[in-house]
């Protein structure tokens, strides 16, 4: 590292990758002496506290770190290089930090071409087996857990969960049960087929990720179909982006009622970071056409939105995007739920009984992987 | 309802507020025949099943009722005016149907210059009483339940949560315990004055509803302050648009490390509704100087986002906008955590004790209050 430029509105170094610029406020405001920051790397200060006019005093680069006196305040900080380019915000074309480790798939490159990682329930205190699950889940937003037991004893899909974290519990229970009933309050609750979607776009916050364990497998119907939301979303942006901006520049309802609640939330269908439709990140994509409520754009918007949702619709159709497999009891399948779409194929046997519940997104995100 | 006009692509109806078009693929999409909507109201068909080119084939109005046959699959359905009217998408000027019941405040006019909603814990199943503290909490996103034990004994803090649902854990655990730490994780864990924020932005998804139980008050300092976000947010785009254009539609990182734990989000610190900067509804707040990560925009909007930034944080510490009083022992506080801020005035008694948990914003928006 070395100092290119000085002034009191900003320094400029050399880096790695090139000269950089840093406001001189952005570096008070990142100062890292210890009345600036505590130990457990909280900031100490709000940006209340400090002067109207921040500058820089004097610059330097000592034993390779970048030192900076600020007036008026007098503070000194220092950062080293590994630092600043890590949160370097002036070089051109560089990614933006943002954790999206994820590599969209198609259903021939699922895994690199072999499904869904898999995890042996034996192999469940290996950390080094934990971590490659936890991985494979935050790359492909999908993985299975198996050689669980089927009936009522041994590990249950709570044990599962609790790999990474404790269930979030909804209005359908900690454990749901996916299985005929007779008054369903969820087609989920039915034989019927169901397309793919993603579970419970009416809840605020969404469920991050999904848990379903297989305890008696269908003979005949309910094969599982999972499509890569992020994908799809991928391929609509590159063959038809008018219709990509709407779906994600516009928000419609989602709605469920019943046994005392009324849940609604409302949100694009593809969840794009800043960046806009033509460049930003993909971050959550939500599609479900049984609790979609009426859309209730202007009605100027209304038919081109049809149309844009139509062809996202007919898009997460494509035989290419469907990985298809037979769940088989004692699997468990982890899925995230604002990315992947999931659905079952033909008409399940009445008997099918899979058990479900959902997890928060930081319990898998947010643990560390070693 | 009167029948204005009909032709393949859409209807006219005479609503109560005036003339309203509906599409034909609208009204298809919505129709309510038993082979399209399940009895507990999910739409039983996905938009790909529909004909690419849907159209009205007849239209009239019968015992109050719009029926409408389809074509080409000759599907007939009804609708009530009063659905037609609740879900109508074509009347300038009419608010959509949003769910948003928040009535933003300041300091003075909290409760109606009462302060926050209270109930007393002996009233707590009196469904009357709850359903007055659950509309004030979707009201002023803030109420106190009063009248807890404060010791070891008694209600605890999941009790008082149960009033609407399970705790949401985090890897603070169930319950967090605000006191001061040898080696706090979190500063919130020292008697540190606090400046108001929100917790947890960079949680994925952010907590929604916060608890906070006294057990041991401060003798001096610890005052409790709150302000209203989405008030102190309209107030900013009412005297900066530019700045609040900025806030609400550039994100910025959070992030909080320690415990094994890597956590990050990001998202504007002011989050509308489409519409735009301009329009759109307020949805969620987030303000947390001590967890907010180096922002990493652009070089060129730096300066300028970081004016916006100040100029809000400022906003925040106007004294019309802050409500202070003090937490008793046996007062717990719940507060929408995407809307009100937070934070402690004043260095605290050491000796000081809440006890906090977080509950998902469902279990108090989404449960049916009549």
């Amino acid at each position: 590292m070395r100092l290119l430029d000085v002034d009191a509105e900003m320094v400029t170094v050399e880096l790695a990758d090139g000269p950089a610029r840093f406001h001189a406020l952005w570096l008070r405001d990142n100062a890292q002496d210890e009345a600036s920051r505590h130990g457990n790397d909280q900031r100490l200060f709000d940006v209340t506290d400090l002067a109207e006019a921040v500058t820089v005093v004097t610059a330097e680069v000592v034993d390779g770190r970048l030192v900076v006196e600020f007036g008026p305040d007098g503070v000194t900080s220092s950062w080293d290089a590994v630092w600043l380019e890590m949160h370097c915000y002036d070089l051109p074309g560089r990614h933006r930090v943002t954790g999206q480790l994820a590599n969209p798939w198609t259903a021939d490159g699922l895994g690199g071409g072999t499904g869904p990682y898999r995890l042996a329930w034996v192999d469940r205190d290996d950390s080094a087996v934990w971590a490659d699950i936890t991985r494979a889940l935050q790359r492909d937003g999908v993985a299975i857990v198996e050689g669980l037991d089927t009936g009522h004893t041994g590990a249950t899909i709570g044990d599962v969960a609790a790999l990474w974290g404790p269930i979030r519990e909804t209005n359908y229970g900690r454990v749901f049960h996916v299985r005929a009933e007779v008054n369903p309050i969820n087609l989920a609750f039915t034989p019927r087929a169901l397309n793919v979607h993603t579970d419970n776009p009416y809840r605020r916050p969404v469920p991050g990720y999904q848990l379903l364990h297989c305890l008696v497998a269908s003979d005949v119907g309910g094969m599982t179909v999972l499509v890569d939301g992020f994908r799809a979303a991928e391929a609509l942006r590159d063959e038809d982006l008018a219709a990509f901006g709407l779906l994600s520049t516009r928000s419609v309802p989602f709605r469920w009622s019943g046994d005392g609640f009324d849940l609604r939330n409302r949100g694009p269908l593809i969840e794009v970071a800043d960046g806009g439709p033509a460049h930003g990140i993909i971050q959550a994509v939500r599609y479900n056409n049984r609790s979609a409520a009426p859309f209730d754009l202007s009605f100027d918007e209304m038919a081109e939105y049809y149309e844009a949702f139509r062809t996202f619709a007919r898009l997460l159709h494509r035989p290419e995007l469907e990985y298809r497999f037979t769940l088989a009891p004692g699997e468990c399948m982890v899925l995230d739920n604002e990315r992947i779409l999931h659905g079952r194929h033909g008409e399940a046997d009445p008997e099918r009984y899979l058990q479900g519940c959902y997890l928060d997104r930081d319990w898998i995100q947010g643990r560390i992987v070693n």
